[in-house]
């Protein structure tokens, strides 16, 4: 079955995103980047500030509330209807829930061709590139380097820990068919 | 039928997001906005430069090649199949081609509950809110003001020349059902 | 004395930075635009979440420390400084401490050319424009509509309630000299 | 004499910024970051697009006009205003003009105590990390990775083409006095 969706779950700056856009680069046809940072930019405002939405821990730590979880439920269906529709779409996701999270985006992309693909870097690593970004809520990186991996099966993994991006996206599309 | 997309289409600069995220506070339920910048945004990089992709020329004119064209019909499947699944979508869009852009969502939201809105500006005004914001390419405010709006038919039209944001906004709320 | 600053004082989403940006567009020669947002940006992230730095309460009070004072002065110093080496600044200002603030902008600007302007805009429509905006902390519109012009003395005042921000540089433009 | 002002110099997506940010998090002290970058953002936006200011060609080279000079003439000697003032300043400069570019820098900040760093990275390395970072003009890396360091002296160099941001932050700190 022809790829039609490459799931890149990662940790906060774990790099996913520079990977995704390596990946645009040097894949054949031209595929659209989408992923929980475009999902969350489009809701509304007062979402990233209530119960109902996102929270974000003095720790690092980020929560999510069942208006979210309904909007990303809708989102999925789209997403994946756009895969059916013929696009190319890498997803840069953050799997807070782990393996539920997977499951919710398997269901969505049953008879789709899917590569999922762990991005992971060392904690220590990745807070250091949270502090070089200097956009991120401090702790993130380090909260969920080991936590977004919990039960979820992959195609493949990389790790940008020692692998630059564009490495990694070639390692990556070799397993495009 | 329950409204469950509204479809903003106005000339660049004319105030098409400002209203878009005054809906989102205004409206009940949580609604998620989605626009032509969210599509370009998740695009390549290299399709902002070429023939296939988005051309930007010197005068402020645009033009999209049949790369551009191939993945926004994906896209516009999936915000369909998104409103399909429950979720209420606020529409950001510029119609470059006026009627032909309309058809095109028009077929792919068969079914959904659409509010069509105009939004409109004086040419002029426009032009110097594009000043204003100083990050967008000089005359694509004057040059769109009347093109996306031909032969596109609304079911309500505002106009931001001389009404806040916030205003327009309210009146398009009492139209959603 | 040849007008080489033009300090433009105004609450959150009163509509500073657009006439700051129309100015440069009109003014004759060109002018560098410098602002609090710039002193903010090149902080640490760190003095955005301590007692040191910024903080932004619930209802859009902002509340500054001694460490950001430290820097503010010496950026002050320093923007004069660029004044009196020959370029035009527009500085885009929120006056947190009102006649306090504008007192040590005046200090530092001794012996430069300067233009002082107020830009006022009800605090409704100011709020307005914030929510339009969608990246501000909501409250902050309202809370220093009024707030930051107390006892602050002005060369003239404009009002972007009812007048667009280009109009508004256009009548500041005819008072440089 | 006391550290008050640490340049680095480097090619685009050489890792400068993300460098700069992790000085700020290590230094004891708070210290800005000001570059090139806020340079650009201040000028006006028709700077960007003219002889007068600056110009990217098709293969990533960059050009700056009179216009440009003029500014950063002044710019410079704002800079060394606020380290004279008592703020420590990190650098984040570009040295088109390699030695030349480094003389500017010199006279403005004379009987101030200077750290000159050079940030290098491979260029096929900075070129996938342009590609990774998806908003820079292609080619910037690769033409920059060599050229900004011509005829430019150093008190210490960095190498980022094999270590983290946090690394090269913590070498430079060690050299703070």
């Amino acid at each position: 079955m022809k790829t039609r969706v490459i799931v890149l779950n990662g940790g906060s700056s774990s790099g996913k995103t520079g990977i995704a856009r390596c990946l645009q680069a040097v894949l054949p046809d031209q595929w659209l980047l989408l992923g929980v940072d475009t999902l969350v930019d489009a809701m509304p405002a007062s979402m990233q500030m209530s119960d109902e939405g996102i929270g974000f821990g003095p720790d690092g730590g980020v929560t999510v509330g069942s208006g979210f979880r309904e909007l990303e439920a809708a989102w999925i269906e789209g997403v994946a209807a756009m895969a059916r529709a013929g696009a190319g779409i890498v997803v840069d996701e953050v799997f807070l829930g782990g393996a539920e999270s997977q499951r919710r985006w398997q269901q969505a992309l049953g008879g789709v061709g899917v590569l999922w693909v762990g991005v992971r870097c060392e904690a220590a690593v990745a807070a250091g590139r949270e502090t070089a970004r200097g956009d991120r809520t401090p702790g993130m990186a380090a909260s969920q380097a080991d936590m977004v991996h919990r039960g979820v099966t992959y195609d493949l993994e990389v790790d940008t820990t020692g692998q630059e991006s564009m490495e990694c996206a070639r390692i990556i599309a070799a397993r495009v068919v």
